[in-house]
């Protein structure tokens, strides 16, 4: 219990009172979160709204000053949302609080129903016989927590990312998770899923943890379960997405870039603001902060990915259009806006004096440093491993993420100011460093 | 901050981690609650799931072994859900999250748009010139705050319960609320409106608070805001509605009853855990934990009313059908499944050694006795009036009630076993005063 009571004391002491708004914050950062998910709101990959989104990109951050506005186009696979609604019919009626997951195959309009099969975990799913889940329904439960550093997030995950792909190849029709989340509301979290190659797609939803947790005490009586679905959002090939690139530049272009990542596009769920509007926000105040300080030695450039959510499209876009331009170290912020806790290096052996210095730079903004390798996130990872760059990560403190995390509930509201700014202190603490060392950068 | 934070802190040990459930208490209160929101679930007044509710509640307080058990019908001035949908759709095209408010006339099925104007409370709403809102959609705000003894519902909750009927007498086509609740979650309240006499009913419903921060930031950039509707529910007239009564017989029967209410419908969105399975859970335990003491002096009888939400139709019902029986006393457990922290009486001045003994035995406890009068609640007040009878109040602690009514997340997760449990220890223990005692019991 102890957890959970320090977990949300700290998630409510941050929630703002709506009355509050009369002091907002009027920091850049602030402006763009507010303003972006305010004027544009949710932008599904390859939607009108994600490219409503790079225009309004373009402008404000033209608008801001920074150089070498563009966005970059990428077409994707995508997938688009249709009808969604899900019953429990047998043993007891019950209404379904479910949302597609994105790569699902569609019902037919009318939906379909069928046995509902209760897996207690992705692995009691991975053991069952081969053919067992002919013509049924599977649903897969879990335990994820909330934990500081989103590490639940990995393998209760799999039940997503995976889970449809097994039941699928175990012939089942549809399959329906318990959410990747950790709140107690009626809203569930979609997110990606993807099907092995040679297996069939199947429609696949996740249900509330309200809705699971019926689920289970209904499967605890042992009755047969009928569940009736209707999900008819599917893949659409070729859509439009891109991301938008800025600059400050810096004083040596000769010497390889600093290159700071977020993502522009959201689940169309929530207004995307603590995935990723914040990321954004915060990697561009700090940029321009930096450059209010002087121009810096190096270049730093901001990439405002595109498509993340379904893929990590615009990552991969951007590591091959840019494969051929010397970057020096990267890092990403996609961890919501709550406070940088801890700072990571991937560094070479002869840079541990900078470091050093940065660690000692953050250490007053309360943040410690870790003992593992950093990696970057999913819009930089591409360019990282290509050019073998150096790495920081600042880790925000996740404990709340997961409540919020592709739901209707990611908002304006959810976003602490006195801890989003703390997040800019810190990347312009280390940008202050590193893109002002003129010895090389360079990964492990 | 630090009452957000200490609320937050005080909801969130009480949530139940979902795998907690292996450890799942077998009280009685505990039973009634699981089993009656996971059989039988939403039970909206007038509907066939209220009634399958009946038969539910007469089967399960027979096996308890109560007496005398049977439900009275009784008709209502219904209303049916229909099809919820609503988007701004200038200056800033955004989906918001709607419900309709019981009472809500319907749109066409296609649903009606017009301009949005905002008023910051239900006073500037009733400030506005007559006929200014003619062919516009009025949107409502407020500023309610959680507090324990949920104060706020009163004044706040004005804009849902009269809002509606001021807008349509000063010309507006349709009126959108901000959720009378203290959430920030993007699941709407729902609640009962009325008309006034001679008003036209219009569409009626309350979006999230997270949209209502929404709709405000538009509305604070002085930008004209045009708003899409789709509200398909609409009254209905002669439901079939009912009570369901049960009895601990007493040894006198020829002393007056003590009667215990709760209700047995709900809201439809929820499957009605705090509101009200909750109350007819801590009543009925209470009861059987009085009569597994020995049997009482008097008897003790419960009401689990029917179609409370839509107008407290169900205790209208049992004071008209039981005028000519005999009561002394009335009691209500209708504001979730929180701490009972307060006590307050009405009472003859003869019985304050009463109240002064009933006090004494909820201390240990930790109830507090209170200074106001008591007034028993929307299911016996009607009786408590016609028959001018003794009231106590168990004051529950509402600081979270008012994130969770009437909203999809009245669950059964939201229940702390351990505050039920102390719910049902306090209701004992004043019943094993109240229902023993011969002389008579009178209200002020």
């Amino acid at each position: 219990m102890n957890t959970a009571f320090l977990r949300a004391a700290a998630l409510s002491a941050l929630v703002l009172s709506t009355a509050a708004r009369a002091d907002e914050p009027q920091t850049t950062a602030w402006r763009i979160l507010a303003d972006l998910t305010t004027e544009i709101g949710p932008r599904l990959p390859g939607s009108p709204r994600e490219a409503a989104a790079r225009d309004w990109a373009v402008a404000r951050l033209s608008a801001l000053g920074l150089a070498n506005v563009r966005s970059e186009a990428f077409p994707i696979q995508g997938w688009v949302r249709g009808e969604e609604q899900s019953r429990l019919t047998a043993p007891y009626p019950q209404a379904l609080h479910i949302t597609a997951l994105g790569n699902s195959a569609p019902t037919p309009a009318g939906g379909i129903s069928g046995e509902l099969v209760y897996f207690p975990s992705f692995q009691a799913l991975q053991a069952a016989p081969e053919g067992s889940l002919k013509g049924r329904i599977a649903f897969i439960d879990h335990a994820m927590r909330a934990n500081q550093d989103g590490s639940g997030y990995g393998p209760y995950g799999q039940a997503r990312r995976q889970g449809p792909s097994v039941a699928a190849a175990k012939g089942a029709v549809a399959v329906v998770i318990r959410s990747i989340g950790t709140d107690h509301n009626r809203d569930p979290h979609t997110g990606v899923t993807n099907f092995a190659k040679g297996a069939a797609a199947i429609p696949a939803g996740a249900v509330s943890n309200p809705d699971a947790d019926l689920i289970a005490r209904v499967a605890r009586t042992g009755k047969p379960m009928q569940l009736a679905l209707t999900l008819t959002g599917k893949p659409q090939a070729n859509l439009p997405s891109g991301n938008v690139i800025a600059e400050v530049p810096g004083r040596d272009p000769s010497l390889p870039a600093i290159l700071l990542g977020c993502h522009l596009d959201s689940w169309d769920l929530g207004t995307g603001a603590i995935d990723d509007a914040s990321g954004c926000a915060i990697i561009t105040d700090a940029a321009l902060r930096l450059r209010a300080q002087g121009q810096p030695l190096r270049t730093v450039r901001l990439l405002w990915a595109g498509s993340e959510e379904l893929g990590g499209f615009g990552g991969q876009a951007y590591a091959a259009a840019h494969a051929d331009q010397p970057h020096a170290l990267a890092m990403e912020s996609d961890f919501g806006a709550d406070r940088v806790w801890r700072v990571r290096f991937r560094l070479a052996e002869t840079n541990r004096p900078l470091a050093d210095r940065v660690a000692a730079a953050l250490a007053p903004l309360g943040i410690v440093r870790g003992n593992t390798v950093a990696n970057g996130g999913t819009d930089v990872e591409p360019i990282i491993e290509r050019q073998k760059l150096a790495v920081i990560d600042l880790d925000q403190d996740g404990t709340r993420y997961f409540d919020l995390h592709h739901t209707p509930d990611d908002t304006l509201d959810k976003v602490d100011p006195a801890q989003l700014e703390q997040n800019v202190q810190a990347w312009t603490a280390v940008l202050g460093i590193v893109a002002n060392e003129p010895g090389p950068l360079g990964g492990q």
